[in-house]
């Protein structure tokens, strides 16, 4: 095991009929901005519900709007408002998008130097930020349970991450009946951002972390065993239900104790999107399978424990375990809706401004073992 | 999926040489108490580590000798000083017994009734603490993640426990080479600890709470596997490592989490504590196989998940598979120096009397469905 430090203050209140206690957990007097995305907080009537909660105690505002890979752009405005109406309390109804961006707006509506420095960490150190909450009506991210955060500048392309202590949500409130509106596509994503969240953090080398290994292989088996009946049974609340605390501990810290990690598909990730505007977990998809089969030699005794503990592979050589774990991956991925190339997508890649793109952002040595070079990189796209 | 809520916000700093951190996580210009119990601290050089890593900055006062099932007689002895030197901030340093009593302390410093009442719970509410910390140098109790406590009277022989958030520790500093000076029936009692907290949370009924049950067959499946170890080699630093962690997760809620939770061989168990004076985890060992003999059925689905999942038992019928994993639970607690009555220890019980302790105590429907009947745990009593 590695050394390391692990905190998240994140209350959690997780069930059915839960977004009913949220006045209990906000600071008396909160003066309130409710950020939102699009329609389904709406029609779901989640963001309804919320506003009937806050009504008799809290003063609020609603800020809708905010995108998929949410824009630097609009989050701007949401700081004016903060401003405008002194707001000192954000409580963010959404998806990883919405949350992301209110983790954005916490840190500028403080910030007393240009807000896309927060963002390349040019400038002086973001100290303070407004306390923030969610209620989460879409698994995927995490978000809602860590201090992480990825903005997109629409005018530049560019997506870029964050991440402080200081935007912690103090509480965040999950219903899984909250998702039954969703989308397949959302659906199909989440699922996938979760699994590969989780191998981020799993699949690299071993260091004998046991129960991080263990909760890893627990989340995997999870997704695994739930994918189906969250994508065909909309209203299968233990199917939400397992699927929504797997998507929050997938990404609050937990897996990441005392082992390296790897991210360098989320790095990648990041610049397709970016540019082509692919959704976040459809570019996962896309880089996982070909960088592990670069990186079959680093990656070795974890893929073999991968084939063997999530997919119960014991025939053949070694070679063919790890081949034949990858090939499961595929069709797992497959089955969620998942293509095989950029070009599935309709997108025409332009490898060279990729690699730019890696290199201006210090993407030069990724990986759990600093060895996803540029060059390695461009193998990747290439093959994708 | 049960609806729950988790929370948990103790920093933990995890790994080797990490004491020498402990000051830049401590408030600035605080006033400290160390609190320790024996010689053990003092002779590993953990004490001393502590020491000179406060004096330079910190104003230090240090108390010892908190017992195994620490006594409230001597923790008001440590108030005392508290009050008379102006501490602000307290320190264990130890195990889960140095630990629960600081947290005893914590309130008992700020409270302005008779501090007896914080464990009767007939007094006024508890509304505040010290803010207290902790470095960890036995694995076991998981008292250094969560806001629970158990405290002793000596006098009355009682041991009674208090739970509060506002006792959460701020921060854990968890060395496990601090661990290689331990006794051996200090580990086995650790070891078995750990292991019946995770059971306490798992082996009850089904709720299709998947990634809660794949963690906690993930620690009880590291405990087996580094248990001897853990045991025989002193100096190992990843089975202690591994330990350590485990011991920390198996009680910090995590295994909580959407799932029904049992207690009742805890509850049985202080009662012999406070009785006779035996090992916390000596009277697991010996409640635990009798109550789940006698309540197998209430048990059923999840006794033949864990003799799955845990021990590989596929063959024979369910009862058969359920006896069998009841026997291997029982060879693994003897491996690891349990024995299988009171009488092996040379304790002649009092039946009567621990049933109407049970009965003061309120506790006469224990369990995750509240059927351990006074009667019920007069049968394990005989038994054991």
């Amino acid at each position: 095991m590695q050394n390391f430090q692990f905190y998240n203050p994140t209350r959690i209140i997780f069930g059915q009929d839960t977004i009913s206690q949220l006045a209990t957990y906000l600071p008396k007097g909160a003066r309130i901005l409710i950020v939102y995305g699009g329609q389904s907080a709406i029609n779901n009537g989640t963001l309804d519900e919320v506003k009937t909660t806050l009504a008799p105690d809290f003063y609020y505002q609603a800020f809708g709007g905010i995108e998929p890979n949410p824009h630097f752009e609009t989050l701007l405005k949401a700081v004016d408002i903060v401003k405008k109406h002194k707001i000192d309390f954000l409580l963010a109804v959404g998806g990883g998008s919405v949350i992301d961006g209110t983790k954005f707006i916490a840190q500028a509506a403080l910030y007393r130097d240009d807000p896309w420095k927060i963002l390349t960490k040019t400038g002086v150190e973001v100290k303070d930020a407004l306390p923030l909450a969610t209620v989460l009506t879409l698994p995927a991210t995490g978000s809602e349970m860590n201090c992480r955060g990825v903005i997109t500048r629409a005018e530049t392309q560019e997506k870029l991450s964050f991440r402080t202590e200081l935007i912690f949500p103090q509480f965040s409130i999950l219903d899984p009946s909250k998702t039954y509106s969703l989308p397949k596509r959302q659906l199909e994503n989440g699922i996938v951002d979760s699994f590969v969240h989780t191998l981020e953090q799993y699949l690299t080398y071993p260091v004998d972390a046991k129960v991080t290994d263990y909760f890893a292989e627990g989340i995997l088996k999870t997704l695994l065993e739930i994918a189906p009946d969250v994508i065909h049974k909309p209203d299968d609340y233990q199917a939400r239900a397992n699927f929504m605390w797997a998507a929050t501990l997938a990404l609050n810290g937990i897996l990441a104790t005392g082992v390296p990690e790897d991210w360098a598909t989320h790095r990648i990730g990041h610049e397709l999107t970016a540019l082509y505007g692919l959704d976040h977990a459809r570019t996962l998809a896309l880089i996982l399978p070909v960088l592990w089969s670069l990186k079959k030699e680093e990656k070795r005794a974890k893929l073999l424990q991968y084939a063997l503990r999530i997919w119960g592979i014991t025939s053949g050589t070694d070679d063919e375990k790890i081949d034949s774990a990858i090939e499961k991956t595929v069709h797992f991925f497959q089955s969620l809706g998942m293509k095989n190339t950029l070009a599935d997508y309709g997108i025409s890649k332009d490898v060279d401004l990729l690699v730019a793109r890696l290199e201006q952002h210090g993407h030069t040595a990724l990986g759990e073992q600093g060895n996803i070079t540029l060059t390695i990189s461009r193998q990747i796209l290439e093959r994708i």
